[in-house]
């Protein structure tokens, strides 16, 4: 199964898949600036655009350009800033 | 604008959104085997899973694992087979 996921009023969107190690979605982000929550420790691969990220315990924001990955603890939150619309591959792991 | 398509019953779903240099999507692909029409040149990259692909006036199957990418012209067909749930960036340029 294909999940369809969509978060602050529509402007992230994500479908979610399973893979051997662990779920997976891909998305998209509008421009602007977004919170998430974690539940689960998530890696997080920018795939085409830009996200600009405030990581847990960081006070500057650093970005992230198409090919780069950061990575989020679970139980935590983190800020990302998008001034394209940006695709992104998560894997919770 | 994000927008949500789906093909083949479900088992294959995108998002579509603009860049600079032209469209995309990300999506996913259940298991199975699907045959694609292109309007435009599309450069398809595999995000995470595998895809194996018959691409136009080819014979034989080729396999496309994550961080690998094919292209396939305008106004042809393409087959693309996986055998486990795959993402993909397709870019339209």
């Amino acid at each position: 199964m294909i999940t369809e996921n969509q978060y602050f009023d529509g402007n992230v969107k994500s479908l979610g898949y399973e893979t051997a190690e662990g779920k997976s979605t891909v998305g998209v982000i509008n421009p602007g600036e977004y919170e998430f929550g974690t539940a689960n420790k998530e890696i997080m691969h920018v795939v085409e655009g830009e996200l600009i990220a405030l990581l847990p315990n960081q006070t500057e924001w650093k970005s992230f350009k198409s090919g780069t990955s950061f990575e989020v603890e679970a139980n935590s939150s983190f800020k990302v800033r998008a001034e394209v619309q940006t695709a992104y591959l998560c894997q919770y792991r």
